[in-house]
């Protein structure tokens, strides 16, 4: 094994990031060194990447490593490490709990109160090794391939997203055309929802969702959705809306669409903390309101990975470009240059 | 509207029924009338028309009409009935609650303190005509062809016990493979079980569990299930275990091929009430179980018609007959003789 | 029994309202006719006496009789109500759902899509006689005073809110002093929640919610509510947030007391429909949140009673004032001009 | 610090055990050493101390250290123990998890695939001092005597049992004057039961249990608990059935007792596996059945800590008895000869 490797870092406060050679890092004793075999981008990425408002705010320590959406084969494990074996292929939660808090001690890691990010606090994927501690391991089924295995991280928020309560049976609106919406859209499918509506705005993307399933797709450019959504529930509204666009009208008109009684996710960030939320009709409707983290670990990977290794959902429509890691400055525009033709970019170190 | 009917009743208390020419019946305010367009044949039914113990001990008053899984169309309405309209066309829900228990008044009306069943304690739907009260009425999609918008009520028993917990990403063992058993085995794929046992004797059956969409098939007159489905669950057993068979070793592997900490429903009927049950393994286990009797109302009737009518689930391959009502007799010798090559039997008045 | 009776009736759409002698109602099938013990006075019937904005846009119809909070004798029935008898002393839930609609088909019918509000959209209690549908009725335990009868009604509001998940060895905030977050104080403490902050602004109600069983009050004129509770919850924040106010900063705060993966409630009704909410911190704090719309038919109205009847929960704390229903107009000025001075007031016709 | 220590251990497998000077326990990276402050007895003890079929098939490795219920303070720490510090006084959980099965990765390791046992499986804690890994800690609140923090643990067997559904407001009917029986009665009372009921045979216990706030003790030696219960619940049955008893008769009555769609759960133990079982009873009443094992990690021990140190839960009436460990053989004595006339026994080292 080589002493170093290459990594794609970001070193400056400002646009951009650039691949350099650095020594393959040390591990402690509840670590694992893993060879890097594919790793997704993430709009996470690509905020740090471009060092926006909130790259500036968050980011602490720079230069580290980005990249957090990975699969790659255990080389090396610290000797209190017992879960995995040396030549195991493994995926990562991004989310590294303290396992000391209320949260990490009652089933709720991926909120815990000293959380940290892979790739946002500590050396991330986008490198030929990476090192996290044992608590974070997936062992990968390896029927499923390695640009399907790096997905499960962002599969999974939309299997938290969508099945935090169960679909099965209802008519369940995704909003944002998205690659996490569009995984939704599968996810929502294979676990038996009945009516499936996705609102967007790209054609392109729009399309991948009737591949992913969804009985009807709104573009809300042309369309007017709450309109469309009540008409084809009988006037009630969706049983489920999940919000995974970040845009204020779509919040709203999310709670316009929803039926009384129905189950509604935050998801999708938005540009402000405040957001005018119309809370009388949330009264009124008396539903139930979930904020959506991370996924929770590792109930969350447990269904993702059964979805995908038993065939019951398919991802590849949204898995639209692959490429090596060293295109990464391609990779990052086609993300902010083209994202209505983007939908999952995979990068092979 | 002629003023008699032909209804197959239940007019000794002895084996047999048989067609009679009947006035069509009165009703309430609170009561519709109903044509009948198809009723389908239930274990039950077969009970009462062998007239065998327990048939004998439940069966109160006679001659009546038996017959309660059915569709057919409103003819005329009580003063009082707001919920559907003449010319609808609709199913009716079996369990007949009465409204003022508490488990009526806390949306557990299936289980209601004072039940009566139709067909059982009331005239029931092997007829030309049928009264019931309003609150057992659902409103038919009419995409849904007769033959199967009247098996939606043993589907519901169906729905119902697969799904008291979601199955989405889970392992699930069906014990038994008689029409409801092969119901539960299409609700699991439809709604996202990623791995599907069912357990039967009959290859007939089996079969049309594959059908259906079970992953594997175990005969247990030749094969070990717990053998077989602890080691497709890397040694940890089943998720889900739902027992459907009524018999009493099935009953036992099923708490031993469940995962702890997994979920168990008991659904089919044992010979005798008191059965010896590994409760220690039980306790041991620290899972979930569930007494399943009827459906939600109308929870469960929502999720039957959704999965129906969006053609997420179908349920061809275990409605095997269809036939007049008139040949009743023929039906019946079906189910007792040859129950090994029977689904579901609908009957046509 | 006397032909008419005396009722406060809303005769002008302009402020207040008067007693009227009208003719005793009739009642339909299934309804029943009721003899009022006791009613007491609503926020709600505050905003209706002062004829604001909302109430102006909200009353369809005048002239009407208010009032909701009520008890009283059954005098005659419908020849369709089977679930009470003459004589019984019933109280009613406020909200009357159509029965044929999604949400009153699943065990939803306080949601009701087609919901008509007692004393808002029909002839309410504060009057000598009144008729409901046998569907709100609620047989009421007769150890339990009439004066606390009637006040079950928003007592179940706080039931409701404080309990759509259980508090037992939980940390509790409740924002707002007035009736029901005083009563859901009670309700807090008699279930087992083992921290419970009582939030407000007037030393009299605050005083009250001590009685109740707070384990510490927070004048929100004088201390910071988010750094004590942070600091008695050791940093983390509490369990459970249930926003009684309808203030915007107090529910802004109530999110940033809020342990991540907690729980919070929306029941206080915001002068706007559009409130500033930080739903990028709701979507971190990957919570669960619920708008609280009156009370769960009837499986709150079961626990309501309980906990009166089992002597575990005593609310003689919140219930500070009496009077004749004639002394109408005292009472709504003591709402009005001194609501810091008052908890319930209980009218006798 | 002294190189040895005093221990109870089983030295032989045959009835008893004895106190021996033993070395003072080594411990790894990730476990903590502890000096035991106070040890509560078990029945597992006794039936260890008895050497019963079942300790005779349990026990795997002779001599080892017998106890499990315990506090003490930390005295040295792994390298790579964070969650505690030296001098932290803990209580442990007696389960120790692999970490590494399905349900350790998803929120059970309370019932681990691969679970060992203190006291059972490893050197237990009637000892001076103890080794235990750093994820079974519980880090104590001060407040709490010691010989309260020993019998959290049983306490939370208590509070998992009795509150793996909510009890607010319901009738709730423990079976069986133990120990956890007793406590159970006090968890149910201090989180909202509205109607508790306790069975059993001793009037010593069952004077305890109405100290604890049994609403109606019931000596099944001279009463029908059935027949009293469906009465007191106006003929429907208790909302919650909580066989502690271990006896068959027992557990067949609480199937009896225990309303349609109720909920048990059985944590007694049975001394054969196969107990029968009214399975065709349990499958109309439609509830749901739950097997107790352990308590939830550390879901219950927040509740259980918490219950104590606000003073909702007073336990003192229970823990009737308090002696050194050197007279042990006093405690097991009487624990064998006048089992009716303890409750529980905590030992100091």
């Amino acid at each position: 094994m080589a002493a170093t490797m290459m990594a794609l870092r970001k070193t400056q406060r400002a646009r951009g990031a650039e691949m350099q050679e650095i020594p393959i890092p040390d591990f402690k004793h509840n670590e694992v060194l893993i060879k890097v075999l594919a790793s997704s981008l993430c709009g996470t990425d690509v905020h740090i990447y471009q060092w926006d408002s909130w790259a500036q705010s968050r980011i602490k320590n720079i230069p580290y490593t980005v990249g957090h959406e990975t699969t790659g084969i255990v080389m090396k494990k610290g000797s209190g490490v017992t879960r995995v074996e040396e030549g195991d292929v493994v995926s990562v939660e991004t989310h590294i709990p303290c396992m000391h808090c209320k949260q990490c001690m009652t089933g709720q890691t991926h909120i815990c109160h000293n959380l940290k990010i892979l790739g946002v606090d500590r050396d991330g994927a986008f490198a030929e090794y990476l090192v996290v501690p044992e608590i974070v391991l997936w062992k990968n089924d390896p029927k499923i391939p390695p640009e399907y295995q790096c997905i499960q991280e962002p599969l999974g928020n939309a299997v938290h997203a969508t099945l935090i309560e169960p679909v099965h049976g209802k008519s369940v609106a995704i909003l944002g055309d998205g690659p996490i919406g569009l995984f939704s859209v599968g996810v929502a499918r294979a676990t038996g929802a009945t009516q499936i509506f996705l609102t967007g705005i790209d054609p392109f993307r729009l399309n991948i969702g009737e591949q992913m399933g969804a009985d009807q797709v709104i573009n809300v450019s042309k369309e007017n959705a709450v309109e469309i959504i009540k008409e084809k529930t009988g006037g009630l509204g969706a049983d489920v809306v999940i919000e995974m666009s970040g845009v204020e009208s779509a919040m709203q008109e999310g709670i316009a669409m929803l039926r009384r009684g129905g189950r509604y996710c935050w998801f999708g960030i938005f540009k402000e903390n405040l957001v005018p939320t119309p809370l009388n009709d949330i009264i009124f409707n008396g539903g139930r309101f979930y904020g959506i983290n991370g996924r929770l670990m590792m109930d969350t990977w447990f269904t993702v990975s059964n979805l995908l290794s038993s065939g019951r959902l398919d991802v590849r429509p949204v898995v639209t470009h692959k490429m090596p890691l060293a295109n990464f400055a391609e990779a990052f525009e086609l993300m902010i240059e083209t994202p209505k033709k983007v939908g999952k970019i995979v990068l092979f170190p």
